[in-house]
Parts: structure tokens; sequence; C-alpha cells
């Protein structure tokens, strides 16, 4: 981890003295163009901010914790926060959220805010991981852990669903029941998680010496109201279809709603998964099926690292993936191999 | 508004040192009981805390706002978070949230911690609003906006639902179809929202001459779960019935849901109306009839009113209650008033 540095110690690299570093930062004097690029480029080197300064000044320790998230929308998010809230009071750290409404510039802001707050960590949470975001946390002199994203290639530490990997394997569950006609009801095409379902789907159906036709694929955003869209636009395409995977169980609900309205019966004719289990699903009077994993033990368990990482004061790469299950319900029913045709649900409700 | 007072005039008003009252406060060093008593008493009167001195000596505008929510689960104070960023980015003010999951203690920690970050405003939404939390407010030197509960008693400035004016308004219109008996299913009865609503549901069946009884007034914790539970738990009642009134979704969804397994027709023989409009009602076949009121308005309310007593310096007492409309959908019907018996859901779709 980055040492911490203070305003004596960049004066001292800059060859100046502490009053022009500190005019620098405060646009308060004069200073020479030269000179100000020179400090500039040590404060960028060296991730200096007057705050630390302030830090230093100030008690060591101040049991903050900062979290920045994208979305406080839908369940996942909230419950992580709740999750991650519930470790940390266990161990008098309290926590401070920042939603940043995936804005790239909003989270940039956070992270200063944070830090000039002096928190002693920061989860981060957001909608596509990039290098630039791998960039700042890299240069921060506490501990970041990303959540619901991986980031292994940037080696920072993180917690998140196998997204891959449930998706892949529930799409081979609906194949080992006899489904061989599959749509996918997906993400928007800039959410990693979403994008990985996809990903798995399509493996899935691959490695199962299925073709995947491309136009059996829907991109959506994630809402009841997309998920029916989404599913009259794949019953326009007029191919066979058997199974549908929807990327959430908003578009599972959705995609349902839009069977029935056309006379298809669920899952009789069509079964429908969603890869997700959330409390919309119980809504439906048909059991949705899904795969469940917990945003709370998510939350617990990203908390759990960046306190084992602030009290041991070192940066160290780590990951966890959260275990997940899957659960066919009543929406999928068994394809019979003789004639091709459904003979029904055969799965009670749970 | 209470003026900040620094560490200097608290050491004036108690005839002693500044190190004296600095040893008080960081239990640093030996005080005598009664200087320690008397320094504690003018502190606990001026609502002094030492980060005001660090306040002071840095700049004045944090361009910060807190904000205290007790839950994040659900749609609402998500929605409303939503709404308090984008006013607030508007402004170039940030946001820093807490989610204190109903506790006092939290809700107080987090008070003093935003208030030692140096936020120039909080935003404060809690279950119950009490007087303790009042007493804390009125001593803060910044301006708090309560969200979601009326604070007329207090005086301090609120934005909130009019939860007992819908819930009447709504219940009267099912009086108007022709209903006459009526039950209740209602949230946690500490959940002032939930209170107001079930006293307008009350109020209402008072006004138009109708009989309350207890034993038709379930009291559940929102959920679909224990909407179906109470359902089922009025079925067993024994009592005639013709409209349930809900006080969320969730608990709306849950009743319908149990009243189909009993074979009881929605909206034929009873007629359920949820006193919400969320995404949930959207997973349901039926359209479920309910109250609008946005979130997103109310959070946009509550920043606005807090900016401008940031900017004005000045804490003045306002209120605002969000407006709200009632749609009756495919759930609810018209009984007959001829025969007693319902003629089935006059009401298309929306």
């Amino acid at each position: 981890m980055k040492k911490d540095i203070n305003i004596k110690e960049v004066a001292r690299k800059c060859g100046v003295s502490i009053a022009t570093v500190s005019r620098v930062f405060n646009n308060s004097g004069p200073v020479k163009e030269s000179t100000r690029k020179k400090i500039e480029k040590i404060i960028e080197e060296t991730g200096y901010r007057p705050n630390v300064l302030a830090r230093e000044l100030a008690e060591k320790k101040t049991h903050l914790v900062g979290m920045i998230v994208h979305s406080m929308i839908g369940e996942g998010l909230p419950r992580t926060i709740n999750g991650v809230n519930d470790v940390l009071q266990q161990h008098d750290f309290n926590l401070l959220i920042s939603c940043s409404n995936g804005s790239f510039e909003s989270e940039m802001k956070h992270f200063e805010i944070f830090r000039s707050k002096r928190v002693e960590g920061i989860l981060f949470a957001t909608r596509e991981f990039k290098k630039e975001h791998s960039k700042i946390i890299k240069k921060l002199p506490i501990p970041v852990v990303v959540l619901l994203q991986k980031t292994s290639q940037e080696k920072i530490p993180y917690v998140a669903f196998d997204n891959y990997r449930f998706a892949k394997e529930a799409t081979k569950r609906l194949f080992e029941l006899g489904h061989s006609k599959f749509a996918f009801i997906g993400g928007p095409v800039n959410a990693t998680n979403a994008i990985e379902r996809q990903q798995g789907f399509v493996h899935a159906l691959l490695e199962s010496g299925l073709e995947v036709e491309e136009a059996l694929i829907k991109n959506g955003d994630y809402t009841i109201e997309d998920g029916y869209w989404k599913m009259e636009s794949l019953l326009s395409e007029k191919k066979e279809l058997t199974a549908v995977v929807a990327v959430n169980d908003g578009m599972a609900i959705g995609a349902i709603n839009c069977l029935q309205d056309h006379g298809v019966n669920v899952p009789d004719e069509i079964s429908v998964l969603g890869l997700d289990d959330t409390v919309l699903a119980k809504a439906l009077r048909l059991k949705l099926s899904g795969v469940h994993y917990s945003y709370t033990d998510l939350g617990k368990v990203g908390a759990e690292i960046l306190l084992k990482q602030i009290e041991s004061n070192e940066l160290k790469f780590e990951k966890h993936l959260i275990p997940y299950t899957i659960h066919l319900r009543e929406s999928v029913a068994r394809v019979k191999p003789s004639d091709g045709r459904m003979i029904g649900n055969i799965f009670s409700p749970q």
C-alpha cells in the first residue's frame, strides 16, 4: 500500500517551501509556471492530498469506511449495503455511502471526498470496472475492495458473484431437461454482470453442440416492462422456442406475462428461468425458477476483507466468489425426448 | 439557527483555559471533577464539538450534505435518495448517506459523524420521529430537513406524504362503490407512516357511519408473505367482507394470492387496494389498485428546502406535502347496491 505523504515531504521532493506547495493547492498566490508544473507532477505521483495533513494533525483512526455504489434501485445494492453495515457495526466502524448514478466523474469525486474525509477504506461498486478506476485506486493510500466486479487483471481485491458459471450451469440444466430451442433476454451491454451471464448462456449452448442464433438474444434494461417487449420481439422472430433464459427476475416476469397474453402456456409450451431470485418473483402466482445468491453475504465478505486490510495496514490482492444455488420451480418443465413435446411441469412448488 | 461556538468561547464561558477544555474532550489529563462537570454542562448547552474548531480552521464551505436513512430495502428510500442526488448535483453539492437500520443510537452517532465531517446540512429519514430526535436537531448549527415524517409540533422543516388523507380518500372511494364490509392489513405499529394510513382508513369508516371491527384490522411487516398470512387470519374470522385495504403493495399482493388460493375471486367477490404503487404491482397479472406518490419528488423537494436554508443561513420552519393520485384498477369492483352482491370489475386495465 502507498504510504501517506505529508506536505513537508512534497515540498522537499520539489525543492520548494511548504508555503509554495500550499499556494499551488489553494490557488492562493503567484507561483512560477514551471514550479507549479513540477509540484503538480509530484502531487500526481505521490497521490498527496492536503487533507492528509489534517489527518496527521487529527486522530489517526476515524473508524469510518466509505462506500461508492452506482445505484440504489433494485434489491442488490441495498442488501449489499445492509451486509456491509452489519459487519462494520460489529467492529465499531461506521459507513458513509455515496451514489454515483453510474457517472464516472461522480465516482472520481467521491473517491476524493472520502479521502479528504479520512475514511480508512473504501468499498466500490460500479457498473463496469475500468482501467481508469484501477489507476485511481492504486494511488490511494487506503485499501479499496471492489464489489460485484472481477478485477483479477488489476490485482485489486474483489468480491463478486460467479455470473458466468451459474448462467452456464442453469442453462445446461434446461438442456438436460430436453430443451434445445433457447432464447435469451439480457441486460444492458455495458453492465459487466449482465454480459458475464450472457456469455455463460452462450457457452452452455455451444458446449452442448447447439447453435447460437443472434436474433434470439435480446438486450434490455432489467425492467418488467422491457422483459415484456423483448419477449414480444422474440415471438415476432417466428422461431421455434422451448425455453427462455432471462438475465434477471424482472425481465423473466415480463416475458411470462407476455407469453400468457399470447396464450402460450408457461411452462407447458415454453419454460422460463430468471438468473436471479428476488422479492419480485414472490408476486407471481407461478413459482419462478432462478438462481439464488446472497447480496447480504457479498456485502459482509467485502467488509471483512476491507477491515482485515485496514487492520493489517497492507494491501493484498484477494478475491472471493459468493456461492449460488439453482432452483428449478414451476416455470420450468421437462421436454419429452421421444416426440419433442413438453409434458408439463414436473416440479412441485417450493 | 444556533451559531457555531469555538473552543475559546467555551473556555471563556467556563472561566478555564483552552487546554482544560481540550483535556475534558480528549480525556487526556487530570481535571477537577467540579470543573469537568461545569465544562460538560456548557458543552451540552452550547452544542460545542471539537471539530467545529477544525471546521473554522479549514474552508468554510464543504459543499457536502449528509443523509441518514433508516433502511435501504424497498423502493421508497432508494428513490428518495435519487431525487436528493439529482438536486444536489445540479447545485454542485455532494451527498454522503448513512443507514441506521432503525437504531436510535446509530442515528445519533451519524449526526455526530456528519457534523464532524462538516456537512452543511442534513436530511433525516427515520421510522418514528421522536422528541429525542428533535432535541439533537435543535442543537445542531446546520439545517436539518426531516423526510417522510411530520414534525409540525417541533417546528423542524419536513417533507412528507399525506398518508392520513389519501388512505381516508381511497377508502371512501371504495365506500362510494358500494363497499361496506372492510378489512385492513396494516404495517408495523411503530411506523408512523403506516399508522397514519391506518387512522385514515378507520376515520373513513367512522365518517361513513360504518363500524370498525378490531378483529378486521391486522398489523404486519410489509412483506408479500405476511400479507398472505394476515389475509388467512382475516378469512379465519369468518366475517363478511367485500373489500380489503392494505397499507402497501406487498401486503396487497400477498392478500390477493391468499384469496385466490382459497378460490375467492378478486375483484368479483372481494376488492383489494394497496395504499402504494410500486414495481411489485407490475408483476401481478391483475392490475392492482393503489395510490401513487413520488418518492423521487419528495427527495427533490427535501433537498431544495435544505439548500435554501444552507444558502440563506437561517433555519426556518417549512413543511411540504407531496401530491398523490388514487388509481382504481382491475383489483377493485363495484358492489350492486340493490342486492349487496358484486357485479364484477368495471375498470378497464390501465
